[in-house]
């Protein structure tokens, strides 16, 4: 039995590799791990160097090494930074985050727009060509912005052409800009799971809500319901204390119904060392049923 | 004899096609009944979760689950939904509503631009690869916006391509924007029906007409028309008391000379019975040229 | 001997069908009747319904009775309305207007932007298949708006793919928008006139140049002047008094060299006996080379 | 030995016909003698009627007899208005104006923006279907506009086009808009000549740079240097004094180092005769190395 | 061994190619000496003619005749003028800088704008048919500008097309606009250096961070440690004193770990002579690791 839906949109001879790219991304749990690394453009240098940042994160190569001596769904990152490392880290899994913004332009001066650096057809080349492991892409969606109706045509567009390849399709799912009041809100966010399942992708990473000012495992429930069948992930966010981190994702699968995560800071803001463990508890509670303490032990485990 | 013209745009080998497709969800009458599904990116997730929403609303497959349940002409929503749940739900009559925007952006900040999510070429190919029955396109323009140039021409663009291949255009025309006063105006109303003439479409959905504050068949006449050989549907919009709502629909096909409606919160917005069963009497006096006693009495029979 | 030039953008194999479609729409005068049936997107309802305006005039297809009983040059209106009554009415003479917008956005929120709603090849393709007698294109640039250049370059490339074909080309040259003080200033509408012989077209529709204050005939020669051959058609604008009306129109004609009228409201604000009798006037001034006294006549004869 | 550079985008193929071609018009010299008619757009009617301006002027046809009747280098206009006139004037040697716009927007309500009418495949196709000859394109990008990105953008895209069919292209290069503060600053002209060059054209028109309120073929010598292996012409402007006007080209060529001239009121407001006595005049300078007073003498002729 | 990653964009049958350019260009060092010759458009004519700049400077081929002459990695400048001088320099190695805009505009009127002039078609094509010795193409993203969206698009399409030939891509990265504060904030530069690496850039140009006011090659190192196996260059700046310049160089790639520079004005606001030995000074540190004290005496040395 599969653990996920396949869509009406992978045609018929795509169908077994859709089930191979799903499985082997997902364990078969039809949950997704996936290890977002595309900081480096959304918010420059401010997640990888500086106070409380181990020198390790300061070079990109830092997020290859975990990515492929952790275990991991897939490394999330643009096409570029794949290619520059790719022929060095080939056991990769890998997910093209196809669009990417600086936080530079503040929204008073031009609401949040962010669009495909590449044609599907260059990922699929580029897949090919390279022999990489890419199992699908990535996609921001800024709604609200008054340039959504440009992120919602490439979303669709896009979902569209990987399903037609039987690959894999990300959206994160952000409302942002001058329009939006408050990016937690469960409702808001419950409705950016919806537009996620109209336009067709596998998995959603959400905002995570939250409940008089907390996160709240409980108030993703809402959104979960809307997005139907495609799996939410919530976004991992700025640092925090290890355990505090695993118990708060345990609690939005178990409790909130997430299928999954995506996390880029609370791994690759450590040592190598730590990074590779702390890349593995999560991977253990998303994708290989454990619970908060035994993934806590795996942060405590030798392993280089 | 046929309910309906064939456009001149239908090609000589497509008129058979267009013939069987308009009989098909007209159950050859030349009326529509349109369950509109496209709310869960329009409205978010106002539509479908909150207070005096059954909590079956809050899941996108309680859709799929009265549209294959109940009489209906077509099932109007995004082809990303129709993507995740047509596999499971193949007997649906589909129309692929082709643009969407949410609701979050206020006109101070940019007039409404919704612009199609996919090619046409797409539709057909998802169409003719998936096997689904989908029958046609719907489009929805903003008259008045200070982008209508843009969806004028999508919608020209939609039409043409769709009559070449004996499918159904719709269009859901409506003014709105900083530009316009009040979007309920006969005569406004009246306007946008004569655009949707001008551009081809086989039927455009309204906003219902207003006189002195309130609903008015008799002021649709107008907008009927104007409208001159495309068929007039009314929106259904908000959830209503069923027997009230029932009495308008029957007034604005026999009185105002619509030629079917569109209507969404008024059959999801209730249980999977009660959804089917109002789906059912819409259907009915839309299609079967039933009474509203009769189709009141649908409501109350027992059918799961 | 012709009445007119033959461009040199018509290629050698396409001369005799050019000379054949300006020799049937011109009755082989060198003289347009245009009955411009354009209005209901550019006015929406108000030329159409309302007081002083026969109800005959409220469903479109009374637009298509005139065209097909009066004696006229050709039929401009949008190509999806062509293809909604074109198989019931497959006789008349007509011209695709390919851009059209409403008049819903006033000038301060944007100024004026109509953009082509086809590509020359689809009005070629639909002219194809249908067989219907389609004889050239009409096409609005607003000089003067923030978007000329955009109008500018779609007016040149339409006018030069339609003379490709042997097709004539009309355009409607408009100053409007902010930057406009006075649209009937007589030296602003040589003005326009000379950039549609710039643009290569056949006929230019024009504004009716003002002489403090009312129409004047003598006015008109400037911009005839300034059009060069390409022939001046002067708008029609509301409707007036029929005997009014053609007094001004022989003068248009007789004393500032006008090659025909573009007419809209004054004919088809009418009865449709009153519609076609009207155009039947205004074509023997047009074309037949009548009289004011002989025209008066043609609106007292009995034809239906 | 040639009086100008193979530019290094000629291809093999054609560097025949680009030598015959820059040959052709320049009478072997390397110096353009350009008859400027792009007026009719960018200045509408104010330069062809009016106080001052005699009647010939006010029709189109006056630029052709002109330019058919004179010795000129080249007539640069639209192409449409080429279009209208070819086959009655198949001996002139054209240049086509590419892009155009009127002066009607003032730079507060847009920064000037001017697009090219057609694409360069269909300059090529109309020149060979029509036989006429077609020297080269001429397409103006105005430098400080907020639009600049793309004008640059295309003059580069069709000099490339151009040189690949070894034909011609001159830019009309021109600071304009909101940012710019002086049009007639040498420094900034020669900025705008340096731009040129590195854009590929083979001719730069400028506007004649002022020293202390005053044309100065002196200040001119920092753009003829900045423009390197482009060739400099200078704007004839304003209608002038007959003499005085043949001096200041004499001593923008001998003492500011320009390689021709872009001259239209200057010629064209006259009658026929006087017009094309002028024109032979600025030949007689430009390309026969003729003196003041030789050109003057031309001026006193009897030709017609 | 190889001083360079081949990314993984490079296909198979193209690493050859790629190795071979990049050790031409770096004298297989893996350190690039960049003579920017892009400021004729950029600065217009501030940088060639002007108190303290040599006539020489004036004319554009004085950047041919250095680049002929002296030791550089590339000479990088617009294909339009690489066209103009091509076939007199067939021996320079050319980067194609492919996008440019002036000075003109400021950011209040509009944030930077600059977008490619040629499809990199187009530059693949000229490079085949000219024979010149074209190695890549140069790229500038103004990071901050509310258009950064179009160019990263623009610099991921370019630098994927450009390693899909096995040729070179630079870009040159410089965060400006409204929004940006500091432009020689190390923090800011080593955002910017990680977005190119991000991008799939062989190098990278960055402005010279800044400490306390000064430049600073410590400062450097961030954006070294961000750039990761995309080669770091400085630019060059305005012309400074030859020692002071070959200092700051020096510890730019031995402090900082520059991979290269990018240089303009300290080489051609020369005399020919001084212009070449400046070069040659500069490639002596840059590529032939020489000390301060060697390259100063290259400034000594008679060369012509």
């Amino acid at each position: 039995m599969l653990n996920f839906e396949i869509p009406a949109d992978v045609p018929e001879e795509k169908i077994d590799e859709y089930i191979k790219n799903m499985n082997e991304i997902t364990g078969g749990t039809g949950r997704l791990m996936l290890f977002a690394g595309d900081q480096k453009v959304e918010h420059l240098n401010d997640d990888f160097y500086g106070e409380g940042i181990p020198l390790d994160d300061a070079h990109p190569e830092h997020l290859f090494r975990i990515a492929s001596l952790a275990k991991i769904g897939v490394f999330a990152t643009q096409m570029g930074l794949i290619a520059r490392y790719g022929r060095k880290y080939p056991t990769i899994p890998y997910l093209v985050k196809i669009n990417s913004k600086t936080n530079l332009v503040p929204y008073e001066i031009r609401d949040p727009i962010s669009l495909a650096w590449y044609k599907f057809e260059q990922v699929l080349d580029f897949k090919e060509k390279s022999g990489l492991k890419i199992y699908g892409i990535g996609y921001t969606v800024y709604l609200g912005s008054e340039f959504e109706h440009k992120m919602l045509k490439q979303a669709a567009q896009l979902i569209y052409e990987t399903h037609q390849q039987g690959m894999v399709a990300v959206l994160w799912m952000y409302p942002k800009g001058k329009a939006i009041k408050d990016e937690h809100d469960p409702h808001l966010i419950a409705g950016a799971a919806g537009v996620a399942n109209c336009l067709g992708a596998d998995f959603v990473k959400l905002k995570v809500p939250y409940k008089e000012g907390h996160k709240s495992a409980e108030a993703l429930k809402e959104a979960v319901l809307a997005a139907g069948n495609t799996g939410v992930l919530c976004e991992g966010g700025k640092k925090e204390d290890p355990e505090q981190f695993l118990r708060e994702l345990y609690e939005q699968i178990h409790i909130g119904g997430a299928r999954g995560n995506g996390t880029g800071r609370n791994i690759h803001q450590n040592t190598l060392e730590a990074g590779i463990k702390m890349a593995n508890a999560i991977y253990a509670i998303t994708v290989e049923n454990k619970t908060v303490e035994e993934a806590l032990k795996i942060l405590k485990e030798e392993i280089l």
